[in-house]
């Protein structure tokens, strides 16, 4: 068995994580920390895990996550950053969860998280850990910054479209909506059950951390790491738990063929991501609580414009599921071993 | 007081009308009508109206209907244009909240409702009753009809930039979402409850009944009925029952100045619409059972592209209230009356 | 106009007396106390009330609060008894929203609410302002002191009987559900919208505060306050924003006659109790946002059992709606006056 | 493998089988039919189960589900009857999700279900597939009736205290709640998302089918199946999907002892009973899409009272998860098998 380590298991990916683990045949969490509920048990915190979990929550401790065979980090940002070098020196392999390690450029994390960065030697030693896209990097890899929620629903949306090279880079549209718990476990007003029930708004329209992370991977997937994206994203703020769904506005180009084929060929292979028949739209609930990503494509009547839409589970292939793909490729093991999971319909 | 009848009172926009009627100070309901349930009264259909009305549905009759001096359709297309023309010709005054005269183009109308239109010859006659639009015909109008729930959130969230002449109009996107009310009362698998809850999904991409009458609408705004508006529309399906929120892309063109003091000009007079300073973004549950419509504006980073928002409830504004504030014009009242109702919070 | 002043407006019982005197033809309120918030324009924080306020939260300040015809306390308990002797001395009239002078006897509240109360003298002048049981002490009273939410919904579901005497005391129970505003606009993770939608709970099992306030209530309605009333009492939590259903069994007793007759009569002059007919059952929905409470009567196949379902709005009638039904009747208003809402629906 | 077939597959009962059988490791459904679907591929209809599932809906066929090992019937009552004779004799394992074998007084049965019972001779042979009551009897059992859902919550919520025969079983109260999913999906008005959608009410308080099913299982856990027992059983109506929360009020007699150890002891071995710690209360997700019922005891003031909470999630553990519950325990195998799934949370 694989021990893991879990940092910060008192948020809502690190409850996932649990969950999923909890399931996985080759994996078990032997230490999570929680410097808040430290003593405390972790079912006695989550009672769906009643039965599945002796845990307790334990003050963080270097040596005890180094015990185990691979760390997680389920933190808010600044966390991992600060415990990184001494991990990695000591040969540990981590998965992060955190936006610590995702952005190349150092300026550009800085900027957007408003914060220096605590570590800046290992972001380029990280790798990003998409496995539609970055798969042979992840199996070798022993610092993975996982995507976050919205840019894996935005990549996967529109990766085959920017491998061929088919659409207009200047003006992409990236009209996102998410459950409320992409916000975390945070006690505050704005969080509420009754300031979000039956309520929809936008958010973060000026900027949301996401959009450097999403550029920086669209250009990647672009094959040209500098080439600037002119993208436009807005998020909104969905009254359910789980769930984003993006619906991407591109504009294809003149050498575009036929993006149905495009997607099916280019995802054929790839268990988790599933290119819906044309006509068939994505739906969130079909998504919750797994690692699949479920897209759509269709034309406009305007003949030029393509919209994609894309949906995940954002604590799942949006952070902790995608964790575990990321575990089980570093690990050699079968991709989807522990990721089996059908939505709940209805 | 002025005496409605109401055609088709069964329907979600029937009982919001029933509602809203019952508050105003100059109205009363005199007839309303249902095939189906005749015989039936109105507050044993909609408990919320005990105490408030003592009607009765009836079936439909002309003579009756023509007792009143204002008939409203609450009916699904085709049902208005079957009565309207013995209507019209007998004098009455007419409000349509369905789509039956929204559109002038006959061939349009013909082609996205599939069938043949029963009174072309009024439809040049009937007035598009956005009254911020078109306040001054629709007071002499004696056939209103009432703009859809989609175009009114889109039209009134870019009518300040269309008659400015500041965006390019060969590209706007409109990314709607709206509660369930909209698809109606209709006894559906689709619209169960347990296939919409804990859910968010796209629908009809390829292309909404709603798109030709917003494209009709933006082109009047810019001045140019002909204009050739190139718009892409995407509604989706919140899961919540009222509330539409439209998040609408455009490219400001060379010509464009301070559009926030563009639309607080625009509407400093208008009694529904509420333009939301800088920075702060517009909740679908501020608006819900009022006639209000909320729009904020905001500028990416992305320093050409500009990101309207605008929310209204879709039974209100985007129907039955919008309905009332016509009648208001019509009869010379004042625009407000009966209309003054303020969000529940929370 | 009568200057209305509230003390602790920012949460939801404050946010909604707001709504309500905003469209109260002869109240206006002139000043609105939060000390976290001072300076704060109302409207910032409930954009609900845009254009319908132009008034900001204040500091507590007792001689503007004595230049109001009427002050409203929506704290939660403490605050109002530890400025109560002051106002009350000075001839203020009063409406206390919060539990401070619900209870008549002092040692059952201290132990309740654990803190010693601050102003026991004043507690026996304090009238229960449940006007439907109160009506004549209330129009003389200094000082109300509302009822909570989960005793109104039950005590106006019990008081025709009890007053008939025709029920067994010794085993009421009653099991009620609300909505979560009820629990306040605090931030704390048990109230998240992550941790509420989609789920379902009991809580406060072993003794809810509004127990004792019911109790109270439940043997003055029998002409004994001495009475000792055998009764259950578990509330639970629904996800939903507004309303409080209690579904209440009782046993009849040998004198018990025709209960319909009984409530349709005890209750045919009361403008906010609606009892539905025989076989109909109250919804939630149909009360939101009004004054109204809506009552059912059912007999079991066990014949001796009745169970009576109870509908309010537990801001409403359960707070704000029914606090200002007691503003009208102190002022000798028509005792509808503001409050003739009907409920969306849908 | 074992060939399972399913009668009635494009209800919610079916789905959920499809749903765990999909992940079962010793059963594969070979055949599923639909008279209204066939030759509609299941996860056209349920496309959650993409990439699970490559069966279409057929024909009801006997000879095609005579070749199965087992035939689940998730079908409307009045259907498996009518077919059970012919499956039973040609020597079929059965397990029938709907009513028509639970209640063993034909009568009964008749009028509470109101049409002739097909096949009354089989009655008897039944097995009430509660494995926590019956587990013996289930293991040879031909033909396997299992619960209702809300039979289930109560039950297993009352069992301990029954065989103890510490309560008073003249007045047992049973209040539940279950989310709409258990009124099936079916196209009807009262179903819709716009109904029930922040609405909470109690129906069917005359007399609920699952009335007479809950009291014969009551009587036969006192070991007296002609035991008369008083019980008032109101359902209502959660605006959620799945769980059932029954809020059970009992009268504990002169030999009541310690229940919590009481409860615990008797479900100590039982893998889908957890009995919270005093004080602790359950909530309906954290059994949602499990097999687990999750229980609460606690005292009121009143000292003769004993509450008891009760969840389970009422298409899983009410529905399906136990036919797969019954499955395993025919088959001699793993009670547990293929019932690991952990609930969401959040």
């Amino acid at each position: 068995m694989i021990k893991a380590g879990i940092v910060g298991g008192t948020g809502y990916t690190g409850a996932e994580l649990l969950r999923v683990l909890a399931a996985h045949p080759m994996v078990e969490v032997s230490v999570i920390t929680s410097r808040a509920e430290a003593g405390c048990r972790v079912d006695e915190m989550f009672p769906s895990l009643r039965g599945k979990s002796d845990l307790c929550f334990v003050e963080p401790n270097t040596s005890e996550l180094l015990a185990c065979d691979v760390i997680f980090f389920a933190t808010p940002h600044g966390v991992a950053q600060a415990m990184m070098a001494e991990l990695i020196e000591s040969g540990a392999k981590v998965i992060d969860l955190s936006a610590d390690f995702r952005i190349k450029d150092i300026g550009v994390w800085e900027q957007w998280y408003n914060q220096q960065h605590a570590c800046p030697e290992l972001v380029n030693t990280a790798v990003y850990g998409l496995p539609e896209f970055n798969r042979e990097q992840i199996k070798t890899a022993q610092l993975i910054a996982c995507p976050g929620c919205y840019p894996t629903s935005a990549q996967l949306g529109l990766m085959p479209l920017l491998k061929a090279g088919w659409i207009d880079l200047s003006s992409i549209i990236i009209n996102s909506a998410s459950g409320i718990s992409g916000a975390g476990r945070n006690a505050k007003t704005a969080l509420l059950m009754a300031e979000n029930y039956d309520n929809f708004k936008a958010y973060s329209v000026k900027g949301h951390r996401h959009l450097p992370e999403i550029k920086q991977g669209l250009s990647a997937m672009c094959g040209e790491p500098e080439k600037e994206i002119g993208l436009t994203f807005v998020p909104h703020l969905l009254p359910t738990i789980r769930g984003i769904h993006s619906t991407i506005y591109v504009k294809l180009n003149d050498r575009a063929g036929d993006v149905q084929a495009l997607y099916e060929q280019a995802y054929a292979n790839e268990s988790f991501v599933d290119v819906l028949a044309n006509g068939v739209y994505p739906e969130t609930r079909t998504v919750k609580g797994t690692n699949m990503c479920r897209i759509s494509l269709e034309k406009t009547p305007e003949d030029d414009m393509l919209v994609i839409m894309s949906v995940i589970d954002n604590l799942a292939k949006g952070a902790s599921t995608q964790a575990v793909q990321n575990l089980n490729l570093m690990f050699g093991l079968d991709e989807t071993m522990g990721l089996e999971q059908i939505a709940l319909l209805p």
